[in-house]
């Protein structure tokens, strides 16, 4: 247990707010004295509003720039199974190219693959697994300066315009894992509510799941003061570091907002006050678990995610079997939260009264059951999949999705509740059916 | 009226909490690479543990420092009245000495005069009045590098390691000015709740009384998007934007932490949950007011504090006359927020709730009288001065105290409510008596 200074340390997020704010995306790269740009997105949102909004910008501001929209949905390491488009493509785009500023416009993938290609950019001696977090790469320190960043949003979830993490999918291991320094940060979120307007309903539905999950996980999380073991060095601090007085400000407000307008933004994506509520709230949610960290959903959801045989998912574009990102957060949130209830459980029934939940006359040993019933109803009301069974896995498959969630350290080890294997594998199981 | 866009830009703030925590700053400065540390304090704070805690910590890692203990409580430009310790005196200190890190330890005032320090020290060419905020100085935007500031706050109220103003007397005009950039924000603020246990009884209730009126201020400003005009470019976005979706999540918490424990904080100096809440109030209110901007009590405490004739503070160990800066801005604040109730009435009745009046069956037009009633009533409990009277002003010093307020605009143009002269004189004259 860290017994000598009980510590958390907010970070710092730039963020911008304010419908059609990233119009002034050009002003913004003059000011920064941009002489080569490099512009991510993917296919999809190439041709949408937010976009040409970006491109508008730089045309009128006279920014030099080259587009990469070959950002996969989900992306992967290296990019087998056919698929060019990854990680370790963009980073050769960019090595490429010399570029000085880079701005992602997009949801987490492309912002999270365009943290890691000016990550490997800036350090082009670096093997891939230098910088991936440990055990599965060697978790070194970044320690050079990179490129300044401005990552624009188009979806309300990943928070990643906030966060130094970005995410992908490393298959060898058939799981999501990543990169994690407060070097990645962006230098600048643009976050226009404008954008959130293109989403698709589904888009909408996964992307505000990930926020619900990131308030939840980053509430719930082991307290800052009973991390171990203590660093020695506050350079040594890890990015996450447990439920603290700070970030609670920020999950605490995060989960409000998600209880009061997650519906309306799914249901209408005309509802401009829900998606531009929805929009804040992934800021919110991701300054939160930004500095205390997620634990069991996200550590479990990224083998739901990697291991996906053929689940298409409704309402996305693309070519490849994929369980969106928020999707696979959330199938387990009811077993989850019901496991880590004894450990905090005012907690759990404050997020369950946010949630709408009356706990007057709930007893403490309730808390877990109250919150699962509590996050099972929301999910049925915006017709989500039932449970894990629905996305094509079966019990067989269990090994396999506890296999890949040993490796996720450095997540799981903020669940507030201790876990053996046995404990991942009644999670999985819990989580086949949820209705 | 800001028309085209609509925009909030959340600046960063790099907070580190916990207590004892200031005892890791000898590594952080060895992590810096600091090989000359100005350490700036008071003479007061010299001997107390929080001093003794950074400079043990300093020489346990080798670092090599020079000490300015000099700073003056409510420090002034020149220095004039036999005032040798000012602004100007830190300073040249800090030109002589090339410095590479800067230390503050210790409240708005040692806080403040470090930025200025650091920042004249980089600018070695610079006029005083260059950068300091129109139409008193020239208002010139910072344009090169200053050193790493890491501030250690010792009251609970300035929020000055969360933002980049810095406030002093300016004589020539009898009120207080300052210099406002986001290059003065410091690199870290080291926030150990074992430091505000040093505060004596009416130091923690002056700067609680800080805190109190950046959050009601913050709160109540200006909407962001019904401020102008518009600034062409975002490199001239003030730092005082108005109120805006991400500092009200700020402002409300640090009132709500304010409400439950304010009162136990000043009573009890050992009570460390009240005095480390409230040290954590201050941050919080200091993110929100240093997006959001405050307005009429601090543009108005200006000439309060700097008019001052003979008042001397209780429980302040100083040789001048002096309103602490906490004081000279919550005297006014019944007065103040009775004016501007009608442009926000709902938020000026949540504030009055959240303070604990019963806002039941309140009617709009009245939120102005409860929120005064509340504040009165708050003032009371907390023993302070009863009004501008009690201090040695008179109804003869209003054209003064008016005369000195108009050339805040900075922040009186974010009061909700357009003013006249004659309006703030009904202020002042308001401002009185107060029981």
């Amino acid at each position: 247990m860290c017994v000598c200074v009980c510590v958390c340390q907010m970070a710092s997020s730039n963020i911008r707010y304010g419908e059609g704010v990233s119009r002034e995306i050009g002003m913004d790269l003059q000011n920064l004295g941009a002489r080569n740009v490099c512009l991510m997105t993917d296919k999809n949102l190439s041709v949408l509003p937010p976009v040409k909004a970006v491109l508008e910008s730089l045309s009128q501001n006279g920014v030099n720039y080259k587009v990469y929209d070959d950002v996969r949905v989900e992306p992967t390491d290296t990019g087998s199974n056919n698929q060019k488009v990854t990680f370790k493509d963009a980073i050769a785009f960019s090595k490429n190219n010399s570029f000085d500023v880079f701005v992602a416009v997009g949801g987490g993938s492309v912002i999270d693959t365009c943290k890691a290609a000016n990550l490997y950019a800036c350090h082009p001696d670096a093997d891939f697994l230098d910088f991936v977090n440990a055990p599965i790469g060697k978790g070194k320190p970044v320690t050079g300066a990179l490129k300044p960043l401005i990552a624009v949003p188009t979806t309300a979830g990943t928070g990643s315009e906030t966060t130094g993490v970005a995410i992908f999918d490393f298959e060898p291991l058939k799981a999501k894992t990543g990169i994690a320094s407060r070097a990645l940060r962006p230098t600048l979120g643009i976050v226009d509510p404008l954008h959130t307007l293109s989403m698709p309903e589904r888009v909408a539905a996964n992307s505000g799941f990930d926020v619900l999950c990131h308030a939840l996980e980053s509430y719930t999380a082991l307290p800052y003061n009973q991390r171990s073991p203590c660093p020695p060095n506050p350079i040594n601090r890890p990015a996450y570091q447990g439920s603290n007085p700070i970030s609670d400000v920020w999950s605490r407000h995060a989960l409000n907002v998600v209880a009061k307008f997650m519906k309306r933004a799914v249901r209408d994506p005309e509802d401009l006050e829900a998606r531009s509520s929805m929009h804040l709230a992934s800021v919110f949610a991701g300054i939160g678990f930004g500095n205390a960290g997620v634990h069991l959903c996200h550590g479990m959801s990224y083998p739901i995610a990697g291991n996906v045989k053929t689940h298409s998912a409704k309402g996305y574009s693309v070519d490849h079997a994929l369980v969106p990102h928020g999707l696979s957060v959330v199938l387990t949130s009811p077993a989850v939260f019901n496991f880590t209830a004894p450990m905090c459980p005012e907690r759990h029934l404050e997020a369950a009264e946010i949630l709408g939940a009356d706990v007057r006359r709930v007893k403490r040993e309730d808390a877990g059951g109250v919150l699962a019933d509590t996050l099972r109803q929301f999910l049925l009301e915006l017709q989500v999949e039932d449970g894990l069974g629905a996305l094509g896995y079966s019990k067989d498959d269990i090994p396999a999705l506890v296999r890949g969630t040993i490796p996720q350290e450095r997540v799981t080890k903020l669940s507030p509740r201790e876990h053996t294997e046995e404990d991942l594998s009644e999670l999985f199981a819990a989580s086949m059916k949820l209705y």
